[in-house]
């Protein structure tokens, strides 16, 4: 029996079939009309993205498991609302799947899906199912934000300091270890397995924006502060360089990047070359930190009640360059310039 | 140069590329953020729905210009909006393209999607472009709606008279034209080409909700009536009979159809056997109009606003039975059961 349930296709229980048995990933008020209905708190914006995933391009059934594409791509959705500075309200999820599709992958992708979710209280309101000749995930995400709260990428200003909220280079190394076993021979198994995880359970920092909102509000006691503080930033999903690089494009401005000052796993010390190290941070991606630009007074702050991993890696400079400076002088100043690494089609 | 324009692929251009092109078709304050930021008006509930369309499973290159399928993208989203009595803010558009599609072809599914969605004043805020095998268009539409006007499905009531707010097997009737162009001989060119352009450019009905609450609000001067009433409804998107099935299921109910009142186009007269015409109405699908269950007297005074096509179909009866029956006793009276017809998974 258990083998029968667990070979068992897309094909063999249908559109209808399907959805039945993926209703207990959904709360039960919410299934069964023609769209779902959500409550927003008086006053919020609404904040909305999407993202589609398309197998052999963004995952392969081969190295990632259902639980773990289900995870990563709730966690890139609640990422991008992190970003905005927004609480999540709840997600819709389309799903385009070949007929010979397990349905066991397709129960183990929710599962991974609302593993997630759950961390942040945020359910599955409603979605599509329909036949593709190529799996393909398409998440909407939507949020609500306090308008005065909204974190945007081209509100950066000369003088601020640049936050990043965690380690870079996790992700990418984890991935690397994933395809190249080898590579991992210098480090134990605490160490890999905490890389790995970094690429497959990434955490979405919807965690550090009350703190962030907290720090503004004793600081908003010096008349008048309050008003002219916004926060500008992003996700550091693409990269932490691309992140830095789109922030400075949005607002027009420059800035300085301090090589030595970016927060690293500890095991890149013994592991990687000090150059493979920041290749990692700087353009691994995957991430989901989120990289923002704030006055120093409450970016020293933040960092000190985010603790660990947190930093100020830089400042904002008028101009349009971004520099890449080690204070040590060991290495000269590197200008950074726009990654390609998300033009896909050309491949 | 023309020449050169037109023959250019996705690939020629990459994402950002395409992107760049297509943000003529949003609103410009929306473009460059991790999301979209939208209002709300105080005190209304956020309703939201999402289709996946798949190219040779929901729409063809070769039968179906790309004007079209963007037109019928956006409209089947924004009746999925008007079948919840919601009015639309937004949709995002997930697109995954093979990098060997024409540029001018996504330029112009999005020219046929802003075209329907202008209509209803509806901005695209958002989306993602992916590199896939496979054409793919996942549309998520976001609406809004005050909690006392929601239409579901589960609040049909015994004695409930049916409404449909425009004739059905028009889109059908179109779609078997467009294939099979023989089958229109008796039908002259004016004919064809309404039929036609039904199944091309659906309209969704949000036009009707307006309509709907001013008679309510007209009727409510009766005392402690207004609170009693609520409307059940859905689209007729899968076909009328599969929406009325629907509807009785989620409210555990049953009801009369009378085959006689359903609105057909009036050439199905000279043109279609009896048979033929109610099968296209019945299960055709994709007319988009609004199948709605209200008490008798509203719906009196609906139907007379509304006029032509629109017309009381049936009543909502206690059981679970569906049947259609024929006033004239020409036919015997037929029990309906839910049509297969969305169990795509098994061909």
């Amino acid at each position: 029996m258990n083998s029968e349930l667990s070979s068992q296709q897309v094909k063999d229980i249908g559109e209808q079939g399907l959805l039945e048995r993926l209703q207990r990933f959904c709360p039960p008020e919410i299934i069964g009309d023609d769209a779902a209905v959500l409550e927003t708190a008086p006053g919020q914006s609404l904040v909305v993205t999407t993202d589609v995933l398309v197998e052999d391009v963004h995952f392969s059934k081969l190295t990632t498991s259902p639980e773990d594409a289900g995870w990563r791509a709730a966690a890139a959705n609640l990422s991008d609302l992190a970003a905005m500075g927004a609480s999540p309200l709840g997600i819709t999820v389309g799903l385009g799947l070949p007929g010979e599709v397990k349905v066991s992958w397709v129960e183990r992708l929710y599962q991974g899906m609302t593993e997630c979710l759950q961390k942040y209280n945020t359910p599955i309101v409603g979605g599509d199912i329909v036949r593709s000749p190529v799996t393909t995930l398409a998440i909407t995400a939507f949020g609500q934000v306090n308008p005065s709260q909204i974190i945007r990428r081209s509100a950066a200003v000369v003088g601020d300091a640049i936050v990043v909220t965690g380690v870079h280079g996790a992700s990418r190394a984890g991935l690397e270890l994933l395809l190249h076993p080898e590579l991992g021979e210098q480090l134990n198994d605490v160490e890999k397995t905490a890389l790995i995880r970094a690429h497959q359970r990434p955490q979405p920092r919807l965690d550090v924006l009350p703190i962030l909102w907290k720090i503004f509000d004793s600081q908003s006691k010096i008349p008048n502060l309050k008003s002219k503080i916004s926060v500008a930033g992003m996700d550091s999903s693409d990269g932490l360089a691309d992140a830095i690089l789109q922030i400075c494009r949005a607002s027009g401005v420059g800035a300085v990047l301090e090589r030595r000052q970016i927060p690293l796993p500890k095991t890149f010390k013994h592991w990687l070359t000090e150059d493979q190290a920041l290749e990692y941070a700087l353009y691994g991606g995957e991430d989901f930190e989120l990289v923002l630009c704030l006055p120093y007074s409450l970016a020293s702050a933040f960092v000190q009640h985010l603790g660990e991993g947190t930093a100020i890696v830089g400042s904002i400079t008028s101009g349009s360059t971004v520099l890449l400076h080690d204070e040590q002088k060991k290495f000269p100043d590197q200008v950074l310039s726009l990654s390609q690494g998300f033009q896909h089609f050309g491949q």
